[in-house]
C-alpha cells in the first residue's frame, strides 16, 4: 500500500505499524520529511488504517533531532502538505494531530527536538523506562523550538515544568517525561510491546465515527491555533540563521553532533561551554 | 429536611451525607435522578448546607453508568433542572458544579460512564485504593461520551491522557485515575473516611462567602462552556440512537449487562469482539 | 549592584542570589515589598542579571505570609512598581513573571499566602522534600486569595486539586506539591543547591534572546489576564476588611500568629475554631 524511503510499515487488523528506519540516527532530514509527507497525505484515503504506531528500527535512537545540514530541504518537503506558505514541520505535525487516524509512539531510545515535537503531535506516547529520553535542547543551541513544542509542552506540563524542560535544555528520562505528563506512562521495556499493541488493536475496533468524533472535540480543546503554529515556525527560521546559534552549533558539529556517539547520546549535557555571540 | 428514593441523607455541622442507594448496582436511571434534580433544586434554598458528600451504600459499585434501557426516561427528569431545551445529564451534573454548596465524591466500588461524568462535576474526588475503579466506556460501546468527560478529562488530564482515556475505553484503578489527575486522590481504604470527614468538616466550618466567591473564580477558569455541554448531549443522544451502539450494547446485555457479575465488574475488558456495523 | 535592607544579594556568572532575612520570620512587610519593588524596577537596566535564584536565610520560613498588622503600608510599596491604580502584590508579582530574567524560587521552610503567590509567580519552583511546606490559608481565614493563587493554582493543578488547595486551606508537604504540580520538583534537601545551580548556570550561559522569546511564548500562553488580577486584588482588600475575617485574625492573634512558634509551624492546622460571624 504504502512505499516509503525511510520507514518500514506493515498493515495488521487496522493497526499499521510504521517504524522509522532511517540510518544512522533517524535525523528528520529530507528523505524521512517526504516520507511522514506522503503518509499523512494518503491516510485520508485509507479508511482501512484506522490506528498508527510509529516505532524505530533503531534501539538507541528514535528522532533525536532534525539534520541540521539540510534545514532548507527538510522544509521544502513538508511544503508539500502545507503548501508553500506552511513550509515547516510544525504545520507538518500538525497534520498528524488533526488525522482520523489515531496515533501512538512506541517509544525506545532517544527522542529530541523536532522529534520530541512529532511524538507531542502523536495522541499517545508511551515509552520504554530503560531506554527512552526526552529533551528539547533548541534553547541550549540558541532558538526558541519552532514545531510543536512550545504549545504542546506549555499545555500540558504548566507554566513551571514548561519553562524547566524549554529553557534548561537538558534530558529527561522516561520516568520524568511521565511524571510531568510529557507522555502518556513510561513502562518497563519488556512491558511495552503488549500495552501498545493492547491499546492499538482495541481502538481499530471500535466504531470509526465514535472514535474520530472524540479526536475531533479534544483537538478543538488542546491543538494550538494555527497562527500561533506559524508563528513559532517562522520564529525558529529566523533565530536558525544568528550568528549564535551557528557558531554555537558549529562547536557542537566538531564535537561529534550528528555522529552515533557521546554527544548525541547525551545532547543535553553538551549544551555547555558554548560561544555566547 | 430531604425525602428520597434512592439516595439516603444525613446532615451533620453544616456536612450533608448523600449515600447512593440504588440496587441492584446504583445505575443511573429515572429514579436516581430525579433525586439529583430535586437535591440541586433544594440546595439554594438550605444554606445550612455547607458540604455535601457523595458516598456509596454498595461497596462494589459507586455509579457504574445510566440504565441504557430508560435513557428518555432520566432525560426527561434530567430537563425538571434545565428546562426542556437542557434536558441532559450533561447539564444536571453541571448545576452541581455550579453550587455554592462544596462537593466531594468519597468513591469506593465502581465509576463509569455518566457516573464518571457525576464524580468529575464534583469539585473534588477522593477514592479507595482497594475497591475504586474508574472508566469512560462510551466509545467502546460506540458514542463520544456526553455528559461532560470529553470537557472535564480533556482539560485536565491534557491531550494524551486524555485519548488514552477517552478513545481506550478501559478501566483505570484508583492509583492511576490519580496520577493522571483524574481524581484528587487515591488513598487506602481504611483512611478514607477520615481524609473525607476532615477536608468536609473544615471547609463546613469556613466563611461562606469566601468559599462561594473562590468556587465561582475557579469555575470561572475551568467550567466548560454551556454551548459545550448543549453540543456533547446533543451527539450523545445521536450517536445513542445509530445501529452500531445499539448492536453492540444488544450483545453486552447478552453477555451480562447491567446485572451483578463479571461484565459488570470489568466492563472496559468486555468492549472487544463486539460487532462494528 | 542592589542595596537592599531585607534581602542579601551575590551576583556570579550571571546568577542573581537574592536571600531573604527580614527576621523574625520573613513576613511580606513593606520593607520586603519595597526591596522587591526595587529589584523588579532595576532588572531591565542589569542584563548581566540573567537567572534570578530566590532562597531564604532562615530555614524555618521562606515567605510564610504577608504581615497582617500592615496591609496598607506593604499595598502602598506595591504601588510603586504598578503604579497607584495598581498597588498589588498580584501585579507586583506578575512583574517578575513578565520580567525577562529567569527567576527559581530554592525553597526551604514555610511558603504561605502571599509567599506562596510570590513562589507561584517565579519561572520554576525547586523544594527540600524535608523542610519545605506550602499552603493557601486565605480561605480559611475568611478571604479568597487575592495576589495569584486563584489564577496559578487553577491552570496547573486542574479544577479539582487547585479547589481542595484553596478551599481547604490546609498545608501540604513538598512532596504533596510536587505530585499536584504546584511546584516543578521536590528533591532531598542534600541535593537542592546543587540542583538548582545546575538549572541556573545552564539558563544564565544560554543566548539571552532564545530565553527571553521562550518565556515570552510561554507567558502569552499561561499567565492570567491583568483584569483577573486585578479583580482577585480588589477582591482580597474588600473581604480582609469584613468583620468575619477581622475577628478570625484577631484570634489568631492571640494564639500566636506572627511569632516563631506552633501556630505559625502549622497554620494550616489552626484554620478551625475560629469565630464565622
Amino acid at each position: 500500500m504504502f512505499e516509503f524511503q525511510t520507514v518500514r510499515t506493515a498493515l495488521s487488523g487496522g493497526v499499521l505499524d510504521v517504524r522509522f528506519d532511517a540510518p544512522p540516527l533517524n535525523l528528520i532530514g529530507p528523505e524521512l520529511v517526504k516520507d511522514l509527507v506522503d503518509l499523512v497525505l494518503a491516510l485520508p484515503a485509507s479508511p482501512e488504517v484506522r490506528v498508527v504506531v510509529f516505532s524505530s528500527a533503531d534501539p538507541e535512537y528514535f528522532l533525536p533531532h532534525v539534520d541540521l545540514t539540510k534545514v532548507p530541504q527538510y522544509v521544502a518537503e513538508a511544503g508539500r502538505a502545507g503548501g508553500p506558505d506552511d513550509a515547516s514541520l510544525g504545520m507538518l505535525w500538525r497534520k498528524f494531530s488533526q488525522a482520523d487516524v489515531v496515533t501512538i509512539a512506541k517509544i525506545r531510545g532517544r527522542v529530541g527536538g523536532a522529534g520530541s515535537e512529532f511524538v507531542l503531535a502523536c495522541d499517545m506516547q508511551f515509552a520504554s523506562r530503560e531506554t527512552a529520553t526526552f529533551g528539547q535542547p533548541e534553547v541550549g543551541m540558541g532558538a526558541p523550538p519552532g514545531a510543536g513544542a512550545l504549545q504542546h509542552l506549555t499545555r500540558k506540563l504548566g507554566r513551571n515544568r514548561a519553562l524547566e524542560v524549554l529553557l534548561g535544555s537538558a534530558d529527561f528520562t522516561a520516568d520524568e517525561a511521565a511524571a510531568y505528563g510529557w507522555i502518556n506512562k513510561a513502562v518497563p521495556d519488556a512491558e511495552l510491546d503488549a500495552l501498545v499493541a493492547t491499546n492499538a488493536r482495541r481502538i481499530a475496533s471500535f466504531p470509526a465515527a465514535a472514535v474520530h468524533e472524540t479526536k475531533r472535540v479534544v483537538n478543538g480543546l488542546t491543538l494550538p491555533h494555527v497562527e500561533d503554529v506559524r508563528a513559532d515556525a517562522r520564529r525558529f527560521q529566523e533565530f536558525v540563521q544568528t550568528n549564535v546559534l551557528q557558531s554555537r552549533v558549529a562547536l557542537l558539529f566538531e564535537k561529534g553532533l550528528q555522529d552515533r556517539g557521546p554527544v548525541e547520546l547525551a545532547l543535553g549535557a553538551h549544551m555547555v561551554d558554548l560561544p555566547v555571540e
